[in-house]
This record gives structure tokens, C-alpha cells and sequence, in this order.
């Protein structure tokens, strides 16, 4: 990382209004020369030696244990849950996106939604069963499994209903893990679909896989044989160690890019169909209505999206100066291409850095260097995937895509897929709030 | 992935000795296919449908947590402890790399190694001083950091005593976790050190940074300059998440590809000088004898190794058939660059098929593919990167550097940065053991 030369310092203007500078300040790791010693509110210090010792400097620390947990300091970082006490009804939790940094979402962290509960599958005894149009049926293991081919890949997994509170019309008052925290991202291990099905034999009128999970309720959706074709995953492992229960251990489906339920949990069957099976999920529960009383029959992908997460709706800044204003980007089409921010509430964009490596259908770290003068400001990304596609405003996509008339007594209400623009609005006080710009 | 066709199949011969496979064969998703039915031991079915249903599909299963655990089937896996009731030495724990899979080492399972146990850090309390030969001290909070521009990596951290049992005459009995399990690899995300010493300036005299943590021992290391001001971090979270309290919450020294105890945990104290200051663990601890009975004064560098995870020391093959051989490969130079497999003991070698993306300085996953014969077979890795190092076969590594001669019962023998290759023999029992070949 070199250092900026003084010529070099002179372009620390804004490249955008209300205080956003140039990204490439951070990869030169020159921002806080700039910045001169006051600018992050660190504390000039002429004694800094000699430090007094802390109270844990002057005893022996702990022991070690064989799975190490988190220190008791980090308690407060969990999920939200919408079922606590496990009702006989689905149970969501949500990624506390404010709370972590780089682009793993932590096992512990990751967002579940379970329609009957987690089941506790002994691993000995699970079996995937691949049959219906096939040459040969088969039964697998997990120790079978193990033998086969693996891959792993770094992949989203976001539920069709995360960031319905935005059709609301009114900005609701909610955290960016109440917004957005249905979707996480994680290093998926396992074997491609299409090994597998290279082993049973394909029947030339296969046009659909029909995947089951072992929960109680049978959790079923209807995947395109082209998809299973393509990069579907038998996921075994979620950041180097076996699935989280919630995240359907011992081996979901994996589907990179498309909707978070059909990426079936505890799966025990694929079979292979002519057509889909409509269930229950896809046909009532995951489709998704349109303002003219229409409805999309399928929606699979999730489309390119962004949310900043440092600062967001709940924090309280500490004073004007530097800030790194943060996100996650991803999109179901592919890598995402580019990142602009906002901090005056879209009138004019500054790019953000993209932590490298950027990667497919996977969370990409977004980073953008604010000074924050103390008066009003509203933060928003918008964010564009190689395929072209670019976030939508939020007019443009309530008027394609309609909005909540009412509160919803019904299921018959636009609640999926929404990936609209997120808005931060900063005020004197330092306060982040929920709006829309 | 497309299919292969009959053209392609006839080239699933082995390319090299003792049933190793072309590689490509994996990245076409195609192996099993050629395979037929029965190369994976998978069970043909013929009634796959009607499925029975398992105990847990019969009933509702049970409620989400705020921070979810993993599975009680798999509380087995665990790290080894050196000194599980916290006696008031030194005590290891080390990585089950048998039992993860993928690159990304689970937070829980992430190897440590701390010589006065684990510090209980309030981490609102904790500071981090930046003082000596610079133009201002500056006293760093974790709000503080918080406001600066971060970055994330994936980084292995290995101890320079990793591998150690590899200098035994002998080859020990052991596992890979008993063996290589002082390694790990996670996405760290933090302040580049940089960044933080254009904050405090930097006296043009100054060439060391004398790192120190607030461990009730202090563990200090010196760290040349230039490393400091190359890739170094003041790193707060790891995978996502804030730091194992073992791998030094609230925050620690993280410098890519040197000798894991001079990424120091804990950290509270960053000392510019001009010398280093040949502190008891880098003059003492971490140095390393050679043969000719000299010592190297400093040796930072994790030279390029590998080592196959599975199967490995311990396993048992299911009988003759079709296998994936994975392992993990690294380099503290960058980027991996090949690694090649052999199974009959070095007379010739497969090349690997290697986990994109392939990132500097960290794990990367490599694979082959396998006929095991159910004859007797000495499966090994070797690693090169892409400064052009080989992993050293190991007459010429013990050449070099010596092998133990004694049991140890001084502290002058040769157990630092021993990067030599593994071998794996398999019996037609299908028994794994360690052996030298």
C-alpha cells in the first residue's frame, strides 16, 4: 500500500455531494493521511506509554475447549426471532446485518426460515433417494456421498420475502436485520446435482426435479431440470463444517441465486418429473401477486439488490468527520459490477470500492469514504450485476410492482421479491432512521 | 456442466500410477458418469419410491435460537486439547482437518495456541496504543476503528511449529489433525495497519513495530516495518463475526503468511523502533537450530505446503471403487499455483484440480480424483506456489534442516517450519496409516 503524495491529496474532494470521496482512497490505504489525526475522532495521546495494565492483564486467562465459543461480550449479537417459543406455525430468523462485517455471514448468524420446525435427523440413518424419470433409482449415504467428487462455492441464500417491508407504504421504523435479514451468505460444500444425476441416467422427458425435504411438513419445490443441470449443489457442509440444523443438516439442495425455499432443507428425494409439481409452497405461499390481480406462476431468481449496513436505521453517529459507509450487494444473475452511493439522497452517486474477490451469486463487501459535515443527509446504494441489471429506484419499482394497501389480513398482498433501494436518513443529532428518498 | 460423451469417457485412464484420474473430469462434473453405477459404492434401488418415513419427519421439530448450534450428532467433532485443564502452561488446540471440508476453518474449530490462557476483555475497556518513533501517538477505541476504511481477506495463520512431528526419525502414528492441525484459515476483516500509522506518522528512523499483547504474559513480537506497511491488519472480526476470544478478541495482529505467533492477539500495543527487540518468544521460542548447530535469528515466512485431509492417518477405506483424495494447500508467498498427487508413493503424479478462486496467502482446497484398486497404495501432495517454491520431498528437507535425534528433553531441537510433504499408506485392509515414502 503506498502512500498518497501531497498532488495525490489534493483530490480528497468530494466526488459526490453531501461528503462521499473517492473509493480509491481505501485501496491505497491513504484516506486517514488525508484525514490528518482528527478526522475518525481518535484520541491524541502524549503518554501513551507506559499503559496501565487492564484487570484480565494481571491473571492467568481461561482455558481452551474443544469448540470455542464467542466471548460472553458478543451475546447481544443474535437473530431475531418471530416464533421464540416455537409455536406450531413458521419460525423466522433474521441475519443481524449491522452486527458483522466482511461478506461470511458466521453459522450461527445465518438467517432460517422453517415452516414445521428444525428436525433432528441422525446422519447414520438419512437417506437422498433420486428417482422418477430416471435410468437407475438410487439410496444414498452421507458416507457415500463423501466419496463422490465435491465442490465448494462461496453463494447467497435469501428468502423470497426478505425486505417485504419496503411494498409498506410508509418507511417502517426497523432495523437493516428486520429489513433485509433474510438473507445470508455463506462457503457451500457438497456434490454438483449433475454428478449425481449422471449416475441415475436421465430420461429424455425429464423436464423437472421435484425435491423434498424429511421436516415434518415435506417442504417440496419444483426446480427446472436445466438448473439442476447447471450449478445445483447437494450442500454438506456450510463454512467448513456440516450444515447448521437449521440450514437443513445433513444436506439441503443448493440452488445459487434463486429463491431461498426452494433451496429444499433436510432433503431425502429428488424426483425427476415431466412437469412441476405445484405444490403448496410455489403455488400459494411463494408466488407472488401483481397490482393488476395477476400473478407471476414462477419467480425463481433474486434479483440484484444492495442495503448499507454501517451506518443504518438504529445507530447514532459520534460527531461530524470520516466515516466508511458500508454494504452488501449480490445478485442471482451473477457478480455483481458495480456499487454507487449516495448521500444526498440520490441526487448524486459516488462509486464504491468492491472487496476483491467478487464473486458469482455470492454477498460482495461494498465500501464508500463519507465525511459527514453534521447537517442532514440520506444514504442509499444502488447496485448493477454483470448481466446489466441495475436495482431499482423505489418509484419504479412500486409502480411495476405495486405496494401494501392495507395491513394484511390476507396472504393476497405483495410480499416477494423485492429489491428496491434502501434509504438512511442522517440527522443533526447524529440519529439513522428508516425513509424513503 | 455438460455431459461427457463416449469420446471423452475413454479418457477417464489413469494419468498416473497406483488409479490416480484426470482432474478435468471433476470440473466437467463428469466422473460419475463414467463411473457407471457401482464405482461409488451408492446403492441401486429399485423401490426408491414408496420412501418410509423417519422418526423425525413424524413430528414436528424444534424451535430456532438467537445464535444457532450446530447438531448434537456432531459434537464429536472437536479440536485435540495439549492441556485441557488449563494448567498454567502452554496450551494447543488444534483443527480437525479430517472431519471439515471446503477452505474456511469454522470459528469454533480455528486452531489456537495461547501461553497464559485466554484474557477476559472488556472489549469497551480494551485500547490499542500507537507510540514510539512516530510524529503523535494515537490511543485507539473499538469505536474508534469502527469509523475507519476496512478490508477483508481470506488468510491462513499457522504456528511455526506446525508439522512438527514430521522431524521425528519415525513417521509418528498420528492424525492430520495431530500432525498439521496448528493451521487454519478464515476471512478476517479489519484496519490495515497502514492506514493507522498514516494516523500517527512515522519517524523516518523507525524500522521495527514491536507488537505486544494484553495476554498476562505480554507476548511480544517484533515485525519489521515494511510488512507493516505491506498487508498487515488490526483485524476485529473473523468470519463475519467479532474474534474467537483464543484468537485474540477484541482484536489482533494479522500479518498474511508469517508465523502465527507473530500475529499477536490481544492487541493493546504497537512500538515503533529502530531494532527489534529479541523478545523471549522470537529469540528464544520461535527460533529455529539447524544441523551444523547455528540458528536462524528470525524466520517469518510459512513456506508452501500441503496435506491430503481425507482419507488420511486413522480412516478406513469401503472397499475398492472410486474415491475423491481432497486436501489443502498454502503458501505465506501467495498464491498457490499447482498441486500434484501421487499415489504410489512419488513414482509419478497427477495434477489437482484446485478450488477457485485461488487466493493469495490462504487455503485453497484441491481435489483428484481416485480408482483405489484395494491394493496397497502411499498417497501424497505436493505444492508449488506461485513465487515458484516447491513443497521440499522429504530426504531433502531433513538434508537441509536435521530431524529430531532424541526425545526432547531440552528445548534445542529442530521443530519450527517444517513444510516437507505427507504420505498416506493404505493397506488392502483399507487401514490409513502415517508412513515416510
Amino acid at each position: 500500500m503506498s502512500r498518497m503524495n501531497p498532488a495525490e491529496l489534493r483530490k480528497l474532494q468530494p466526488v459526490a455531494g453531501n461528503g462521499l470521496l473517492d473509493r480509491r482512497t481505501f485501496l491505497r490505504g491513504g484516506a486517514a493521511m488525508a484525514a490528518a489525526v482528527t478526522g475518525y475522532g481518535v484520541a491524541r495521546s502524549s503518554a501513551a506509554e507506559p499503559l496501565a495494565d487492564d484487570p484480565w492483564s494481571r491473571v492467568p486467562g481461561g482455558t481452551t475447549v474443544g469448540y470455542e465459543k464467542r466471548s460472553r461480550f458478543e451475546e447481544k449479537v443474535l437473530r431475531t426471532l418471530s416464533n421464540p417459543n416455537g409455536e406450531p406455525r413458521n419460525m423466522h430468523a433474521r441475519t443481524p446485518h449491522h452486527m458483522v462485517n466482511g461478506t461470511i455471514t458466521p453459522n450461527g448468524l445465518h438467517f432460517t426460515i422453517l415452516h414445521s420446525g428444525i428436525p433432528d435427523i441422525d446422519p447414520d440413518r438419512h437417506r437422498l433417494a433420486i428417482h422418477g424419470l430416471v435410468r437407475q433409482p438410487l439410496v444414498f449415504t452421507l458416507d457415500t456421498l463423501a466419496r463422490y467428487p465435491m465442490v465448494s462455492r462461496m453463494a447467497f441464500v435469501e428468502c423470497g420475502g426478505n425486505s417485504a417491508p419496503l411494498f409498506s407504504p410508509q418507511p417502517l421504523q426497523e432495523s437493516v436485520q428486520a429489513l433485509h435479514g433474510c438473507a445470508s451468505n455463506a462457503e457451500w460444500t457438497g456434490v454438483l446435482l449433475s454428478t449425481l444425476l449422471e449416475e441415475t441416467g436421465i430420461d429424455p422427458k425429464a423436464k423437472w426435479v421435484i425435491a423434498e425435504g424429511a421436516d415434518s411438513l415435506a417442504v417440496s419445490r419444483s426446480v427446472p431440470l436445466a438448473k439442476a443441470l447447471d450449478d445445483a449443489m447437494v450442500a454438506l457442509y456450510q463454512n467448513g463444517e456440516r450444515l447448521m440444523p437449521g440450514n437443513g443438516y445433513p444436506m439441503r439442495l443448493l440452488l445459487p441465486g434463486w429463491e431461498g425455499n426452494m433451496n429444499v432443507k433436510f432433503l431425502r428425494r429428488l424426483m425427476l418429473a415431466e412437469q412441476p409439481a405445484m405444490t403448496y409452497y410455489e403455488s400459494k405461499i411463494y408466488s407472488q401477486l401483481l397490482p393488476g390481480g395477476k400473478a407471476y406462476q414462477f419467480y425463481f431468481l433474486q434479483e440484484v439488490k444492495s442495503f448499507i449496513t454501517q451506518p443504518s436505521h438504529g445507530m447514532t453517529m459520534r460527531g461530524p468527520g470520516l466515516y466508511e459507509v458500508a454494504g452488501v450487494a449480490y445478485s442471482g444473475n451473477g457478480r455483481i459490477s458495480r456499487v454507487m452511493v449516495s448521500a444526498d439522497g440520490g441526487k448524486s452517486w459516488a462509486q464504491a470500492a468492491l472487496q476483491e474477490p467478487v464473486q458469482s451469486k455470492a454477498f460482495t463487501r461494498f465500501r464508500a469514504p463519507w465525511r459527514w459535515d453534521g447537517g442532514p443527509a440520506v444514504l442509499q446504494s444502488r447496485a448493477w450485476d454483470e448481466a446489466g441489471n441495475a436495482q431499482p429506484l423505489r418509484a419504479e419499482f412500486v409502480a411495476h410492482r405495486g405496494e401494501l394497501k392495507a395491513p394484511p389480513p390476507v396472504l393476497a398482498f405483495p410480499n416477494q421479491h423485492c429489491n428496491t433501494i434502501t434509504s438512511w436518513a442522517v440527522d443533526r443529532s447524529g440519529e439513522v432512521r428508516h425513509v424513503y428518498a
